[in-house]
């Protein structure tokens, strides 16, 4: 067997989530595994880079799985399309080099959340961003995001917490840009915690607009309590922008092939 | 009764077009006087800038109605967009001059029709744009557009036309751009026939895929005949951006009140 990787975007707003689950709850996992399973005459367990939450959208996420080496590629991603476009759409597939798994090989992940802070909503891109009417400082917010960069443990930005597992995660980026009336968080880390870029997001928000101080974050982070933090911005404005790989891994051949 | 403007901006997707239909047919002006009479007890005709098709979205629509003079016009949009956004949005609402009205007084309307000629569809953008995959040659479909501006009978660009009414109307503006995978051709004319711009747009990229010449457009509105043009874009790619009023009209106050 060798293994196969796929490219995917979709919009997130009518799933469930990623994860596949009982009965007849419509999942990203669930119509891409069933496609798969009539494109390829197969069902192959998927390898996810990240799992998304209900109305979470993605525009680089990237799957593997086992495929016998007489699959023909070249055709799986116009195959998938014919089936799924435009809701979830197959940006590539190809060969991965041996061993390449979407979670495991995955170094890093970048997700950004998208603010309207404008008076009225926006009919074209209402379902991919959060109207919050208002004045926000950027400013504040990068002030709080400087010391949420590196590594910590965020418990305080997670939704209940494993106590069993680390909540130590190292933030690379925090970035916060204004465009007109809009806002954009973009977020890097090797791994998020679950609702933790929405939780970061909530609370750069509650800062941005007064309400916390720019300088409480090393707080919120040494409280490791989730009642520290703001809340958890909505699920409509996050999207999963792309998963980094150490080079050589994920793309044995044929980025051409898209 | 004095005039009140409305700017809107709206998804098309799921209406039956701008005019109110008899029966249970779901239409951008049925939902906007249904509003509009809960949030001003009363009822008003209203005066639409263009009529858009099924599917068709507006991010520049102007309607006009008749009010009392006691009405709270700085309040109607927030309760308007409280009852309709995101789907449908107010812009702004306020005040025109005496005589103003949103269908008469314009003196020009522009459309943009969004093409995506990349290999896939894009979930973000979907909604409001042609997934047309395939090379397109931009320099082909201008030297078309060039031949079409001006004062023309453009019968052959209309659906159906009426034989009592004049199909002369004067093109001031068809430019075609290109940005990455996109292809916007916008359209500006005093007025347009039904269907226009989307035979315009369909006889651009049969020119610009190479299965029309490009100085065919002479020969195509001398025909004075529909089938001597292309075919019809699909609805979704087309957005009535803005209408152009003469200055002074339609802005007696408040720009201020957005």
């Amino acid at each position: 067997m060798r293994t196969v990787r796929l490219d995917l975007a979709y919009d997130g707003t009518s799933f469930h989530g990623w994860a596949r689950q009982p009965g007849n709850i419509r999942t990203v996992e669930g119509v891409v595994t069933d496609a798969l399973s009539i494109v390829l005459r197969e069902r192959s367990p998927l390898s996810v880079a990240g799992r998304t939450d209900a109305g979470v959208h993605a525009r680089g996420q990237v799957v593997s799985f086992p495929a016998d080496p007489s699959v023909d590629v070249s055709g799986v991603a116009a195959a998938m399309n014919g089936r799924l476009a435009p809701e979830v759409v197959v940006t590539a597939a190809r060969w991965a080099t041996d061993g390449f798994d979407a979670r495991f090989s995955a170094t890093a992940r970048e997700y950004t959340y998208r603010l309207n802070v404008g008076t009225a909503p926006d009919p074209f891109t209402a379902r991919f961003e959060w109207h919050r009417p208002g004045a926000a400082s950027v400013s504040a917010m990068r002030r709080a995001a400087r010391d949420l960069l590196g590594e910590h443990d965020f418990a305080s930005f997670c939704r209940a917490p494993d106590g069993d597992r680390s909540t130590t995660r190292t933030l690379t980026r925090l970035a916060v840009r204004r465009l007109g009336d809009r806002i954009e968080v973009t977020a890097r880390a090797d791994g998020f915690l679950h609702q933790m870029v929405r939780s970061l997001v909530g609370t750069l928000v509650v800062v941005g607009e007064g309400r916390m101080a720019p300088d409480a974050m090393p707080g919120v982070l040494a409280a490791r309590d989730r009642p520290a933090a703001g809340p958890v911005a909505p699920a409509r404005g996050l999207t999963l922008e792309r998963v980094i790989y150490a080079r050589r891994t994920g793309a044995a051949s044929g980025r051409r092939r898209r």
